[in-house]
């Protein structure tokens, strides 16, 4: 499944090494201006280049395809693409032979009965997340009142993020991260329990980027030690306004105007510069190989802004469904 | 939206205090044997009833509206619901006037413009996941290969279990937990990404519980403070057997035959018999009260079955769109 | 699958012998004043009674199980069954044995393996739409400007309608006809291409209906004799409205504000009187039968009520959807 | 709603005077070749050319996107564009001012404030279906037993086609058509009721079409008019075959493994070389005006293509469904 949402639908496409990638989005209000340079900031924050991020460069410049009229959206499917200019295939060729631990190459592999395009890992790859951050610059629009905040807590467990990366590209490992999204300024009422209360749609559009392994919204884990009369927060006034911020944000799976806060776990990089074993599926035996290909060290650094844009793309979504159902009154 | 999946779709509805609560599920396969006895073991595991859950008890036996003939499903949706016998609504009357800290009392107020029912939380009570839990019985059936456990790990932060809600008895407040789910001999190839990543589908469903405010999977954020090299997990042979599992059997997204864990984090019961402080919306004053009526001290206690029913749901509907978009092969 | 909608969801389930029928309606509006009367006037006309429909009388009262609360609509999902006190299932029993021609007894057998329930045709049965019409109740509220109207414009090729039913009686043969249904009063917008279009979401719907195999707008199938200068409708103010009405009131899948017009054929019931022939499965001989049971004449003289819900669920929907799209301006 | 589908989900973007049309198909099963020539002979047929048609050539050749690797696809979304090289936006510059009877001039500007790109009819345009002709490609291929066969039954009201072409061209007017479609080894069990029925999905599709008005199954309309013993097909073996077809191939919204025959109805061409009258919205005053740029005296010469190919996508969604509910039997 390649779309995502219930009004604003996101749908992404493409590989790391095909000829383009990009993102479809439908159910977008009509008047919205938009021209290419909105997508500077946000496509530059995902690029590589810093200390610690993959060498791979592309302008990654967007191309507008559909939706986009005199500046602004026509209420019709908005398509922006980049293409892939900076591929080089024969850094993954022996992967589909050695499936590289860590990575999709194995179920991959399974799942589509050897047919999916592992070229750069493919649909798999981070690059696909290029759409996700054009459509989050969109979201950012509907949901303009929303101030949406994503930074690096912690990398490799240190909260001295330079020292851990310097550590790290010594030793040729790769580490993973720790990143915190606030957002301010959004109103109550966010989200449609049961099954979609805003950390469901958050969280689901979270676990959808490659690499993140967990999620805890406000006290989070920490919630699971802490008393009842501890973890409550007191609400001061009639808008809802709380002391503390246990809650993250959220109290019944719905937004109730206090600052939302949560926090993802990155995993290190799966590709590093160390030796790993894996099993040979042509000799059926395990064996050390090294991956040769540029890599990030620490992936979690180009990932705020992705992050950003899922939780700018959940928000949208449940600010149109929310004013959908109740425009009435 | 109280509707769940793509082919397996689960439906709840009702409130606390309503007449009755209950499930459709659609897009169930037909000839799955199911008589109400098939419930009665993980609806007695959600029930109350032990230390340091709440007094409430209701038989909660199923009551078949549709799709099931002689003691098969047909193919149509199959409805099974429970009547409310045991309300007491006069607990709940002042929770409108002042919203209780934790609760959805606030948010729904705003959201439904004061229509939603809050008896007894309303929809919003933990009352709605016996539907959630009923569903988990017939997907375990469509799932039947996979062994699904989940069980408390901790609760107040100790593994003591016993000890921990004695102390919390005593003092009369209540304490949260962390659960923990793993998935035995689950097949390789589940999960649809870009969005819908085995990580994504569990996430959302296991978010859609009342209480939950974090999950992780595999190492989870411990993984944010490790290496590669020591996070990424050996494949030692052509099924994709893995030496470590620190991916919690997930590897881009796709389940990969290797067991499936994670871990959610339970905050503590919002209802607490500790005073707490809130706004009184009659009088606009901050004032102290007290919940008096009946609650769970630790309401984790009571939710490894919800987090089993909920994964197995998931587990269902991947499965059957896996097999439809292969079954051509 | 049982569910349409895409903000305004409706799922109906339940057998024509099984123990209850019933709808589930989700993404409702709370605050909508609802009680158990509003749903007499249309049931009622959907109800047998009448000559050329069947004998067969239920009560058919509304019982709510979720969703309602001091007699307005919550937010939450509205559940709405009905009891089924009135069956007699030996008249069917046959049926599996020597399948019905023109019924879904073969078609279900076979999709469903042997496992669908056939008594009085089960989830296939006209019954069914008990629950749409009471969806439909709830979807004029929301859609309460619109005037939708449904009557018979012929049956058996006949406008006299009652000499039509006459004869059919006296033959003892089941005969067909059209309905037309004209709505008023709807605002213009409403439709979502490209799939959307109002006429691809009123025909979806329609032809949910059992027995309904055509459905042309506006000028119709009469559209393709007539020259583009004849069938072009002038506008003729600012408001859109037009001279004629050969579009029905669509324009690229979206309405313009004039009235909606639509007809649907009904074929005539497939229960009749009359001695046909089938297939017995256990002897494998075509043989001669009869069936016996209480059946309509017309179904159509029942399926104007059930032609204006399906309008109305469209509406609700539609019009949610262009609001929630479209609030932010 | 630019998307439809369950498991098959079609996406189609662009506008006429855009930079691109293109269509993204995801939940396409991996391995099914596929080439740029594959798509020759179906965009060849609905591109304009022969008499009765427009002028404009395009080589609207695909353009792979994504999806596709060695030949075959992958399992992941596959986009197909092609670019708009010969448009002419000048001729449509005043539509705007005059909106065009039987166009959505009007209701898209409505319904998108004024900023609906209504260049060569923007988004509405016909030529939008480029994408849902290309999918059809790649859902033949999926439904490959299924031989789907559409044709032009009449133009303008007469059978000799050729005549009535002539005879329009000679007035400068434009005529419509009625065109039949027949599905032959089609497999029994295909809909998915309640809402899901054959006809529902087939229908929605094809009302997204541009242009048309009705869609019949079987014996459709004249269905009103018989007589139950004379429109039940009597079943004569036990594969279901019947000795008459009104049913046209489908029996409560199941395929009876007999050939599915609808027919549907198209509209002449708006555009008319023919005088017109309209509102001007800058004058508010009622105007004579003309239609000059190229279009086509009958459009439904160029559609039975297109209707072929909803078919296909319709049959292509359901079979994947009713594989992956029945996979486990």
């Amino acid at each position: 499944m390649n779309t995502f949402g219930q009004i604003f639908r996101v749908s992404v496409f493409g590989e790391s090494h095909g000829p383009a990638i990009g993102v479809v989005i439908d159910g977008c209000p009509a008047g919205i201006p938009l021209k290419p340079e909105d997508f500077t900031a946000d496509l530059s924050r995902r690029q590589s280049g810093s200390r610690g991020t993959t060498k791979r460069k592309e302008p990654d410049l967007p191309e507008f395809l559909s939706g986009i009229w005199r500046g602004r959206t026509t209420g019709a499917p908005v398509t922006v693409i980049t293409r892939n200019s900076d591929r080089i295939s024969s850094d993954y060729d022996d992967f589909i032979k050695i499936p590289r631990p860590g990575h999709a190459d194995m179920t991959a592999a399974k799942k589509y009965s050897g047919f999916a395009d592992m070229r750069g890992s493919g649909h798999f790859s981070g690059r696909i997340t290029w759409g996700v951050v054009a459509a989050g610059v969109i979201a950012r629009k509907i949901a303009d009142k929303a101030v949406i905040n994503a930074r690096i807590v912690s990398v490799g467990g240190l909260e001295d993020i330079e020292k851990a990366v310097d550590e790290a590209v010594t030793t040729g490992d790769s580490i993973g991260g720790i990143i915190e999204c606030r957002v301010k300024d959004l109103p109550a009422g966010l989200g449609e329990p049961f099954f979609n209360s805003f950390e469901s749609v958050v969280s689901h559009l979270v676990f959808a980027i490659p690499a993140i392994k967990g999620i805890e919204f406000g006290a989070g884990f920490a919630a699971a030690s802490m008393r009842g009369s501890e973890h409550n927060d007191p609400i001061i006034n009639e808008q809802g306004t709380t002391l503390t911020n246990n809650a993250g944000g959220i109290n019944g799976g719905i937004t109730n105007g206090n600052e939302v806060v949560f926090r993802v776990a990155v995993k290190p990089t799966s590709s590093t510069g160390a030796e790993q074993r894996s099993i040979n599926l042509e000799t059926g035996k395990i064996e050390p190989f090294t991956i040769s290909g540029r890599h990030d060290t620490c992936i979690a650094l180009r990932m705020p802004v992705i992050v950003e844009a899922v939780t700018a793309i959940a928000i949208a979504d449940l600010l149109l469904i929310d004013r959908g159902i109740n425009s009435l009154r």
